[in-house]
């Protein structure tokens, strides 16, 4: 295994994945970069929560009708409508489907999702910038053996191992299960996006092979999630399906794993903003694959209007 | 690996171990053993609940001033009281000590928790008769690394690796950390204590020494749990420190695990009836060693009241 010497990019404001320690410094940019006014697409109480805490949790962005058509078009995909498709993760031995890559690409109707003003739109807003998908995915976790995914910053790794420059990007997260407190629910620390945890432990080739999997390299220390975790708390992102979770791409976060029958799926997009496309990565020896991180010129997306159903 | 062929003790109203097949039949026996009068140690309406849901969850058994002197016999007991026994189950790495059996043989403190009234008298009204400690331990599960624990019936292993006759047993468990959902709390199946599954898969040697870390042997199918899940839902044992939980022998119950820095510790009672003491195994090769089930001529508890600060 190789280890890569991380390029210090001289306007590298998060330098990340050191040799021999690990670096707590706070957060330089916005976290809301527009200023609420009332032609905003969220309430002011809502900017100003995501703006404080890192995360917004909208529980009737959508229609049942809605939500209807789009779990249809997520079982459509499970069934067997993208057979052969690389960008399909199965399971070894069920041949489940785990993960749809590239989803706005392989599905017509969860891109309309994706130009949704309810998400584009709102994704606009917060970065204060045309927005394009940096990232896009289905996910399906099981019941009984969904393994937990540890604490991690997204922004850590899309800067070290995709090169974005700046913390100009946003997750959004659609339910398409009901989730709550026991079936292994996105955990978040409210405040942690305005701090930046650069972490110890350089980057192997190829880290994202095993990262997917269970991540190692880029999660901070037990010591410094202790002093977030009691500087901020834990909370979570839990509601019926049709829940829209948005959530700043520093904000600490993990899940539990799910001994419970019931699985969470879920649909996820990352929004970045077009002024922060991706540069060579800050601190790994090679750029992720496309069905990662989309490398290409971006193109702003322009936001619809209109029922999904 | 030798499999042993099920001895059928002609009285065994609960066969499990099958070969082939899994069996779901109605409990023959009562959860609650005693009629409830104005004398009972809990009232009316606990007794109640604890006879439908298979389990009682009090907050306020204990004083402040006790709690924390419990908490202080169980650091002392974790901070090396004990080096060198062989009851005492250390981390390979950190050599931290994760599990004291034979608690009440191990620390005056605990026998005389388990002693308290509070324990061992509400045991006596719960299974209406004296009772005598099966099993006892003092778990420490770590924050962030914290494993989960399967789903499980306590009484099927009891029943097929101890040779305990009758579903007359209740487990009490004394937290020692505050336990939100989110640490992986005791999770439970409210009325599932009401049905039995004799379960698929006959008992290896020495099966004891993997299920305690990974149960895989008597533990129900996962159409089994899903739908004893549907029918009676999952709630969990959660509370401060000091928070005391009885649950039947028999009551579904597992854990998910924990990422959250903060671990989870409790101290581990089961009683048994004198009346229900435990023959040979129903369904495997040889009984358990004596730390996991105490073999002896029972000695009833005669429970004593007074504060334990």
């Amino acid at each position: 295994m190789t280890l890569h010497q991380p390029i210090r990019h001289e306007s590298d404001v998060y330098p990340t994945r050191f040799a021999d320690h690990e670096q707590i410094i706070d957060r330089v940019d916005p976290v809301l970069w527009s200023t609420w006014t009332e032609t905003a697409p969220i309430s002011r109480e809502q900017a100003e929560s995501y703006d404080k805490n890192g995360y917004l949790i909208l529980r009737d962005a959508f229609s049942a009708d809605e939500v209807r058509a789009l779990i249809q078009s997520s079982a459509d995909l499970r069934g067997g409508a993208l057979d052969g498709n690389e960008d399909v993760v199965t399971e070894p031995g069920s041949g489940e489907v785990r993960t749809v890559f590239r989803l706005v690409q392989n599905s017509p109707a969860f891109d309309r999702l994706a130009r949704d003003s309810r998400l584009a739109g709102v994704a606009q807003f917060l970065l204060g910038d045309d927005v394009y998908v940096h990232q896009s995915r289905l996910n399906y976790k099981p019941g009984f053996t969904g393994k937990e995914f540890y604490w991690h910053s997204d922004f850590e790794t899309w800067h070290a191992e995709d090169g974005m420059p700046r913390m100009r990007a946003v997750s959004a997260s659609l339910l398409l299960t009901d989730n709550d407190a026991l079936n292994g629910p996105l955990m978040l620390m409210p405040g942690s996006q305005r701090r930046y945890i650069g972490c110890q432990g350089e980057t192997p080739e190829n880290n994202y092979r095993s990262s997917l999997k269970k991540q190692t390299i880029g999660t901070p220390s037990q010591k410094a999630l202790r002093e977030l975790a009691e500087a901020h708390g834990i909370d979570t992102a839990t509601g019926p399906a049709g829940t829209l979770i948005f959530f700043d791409c520093n904000t600490m976060h993990g899940s539990n794993g799910n001994i419970t029958p019931f699985p969470r799926s879920n649909a996820f997009f990352v929004f970045n903003a077009v002024s922060n496309a991706l540069r060579e990565p800050y601190a790994a020896p090679a750029p992720r694959p496309a069905h990662l991180a989309h490398r290409g010129a971006p193109k702003a997306i322009a936001p619809v209007t209109g029922s999904l159903a």
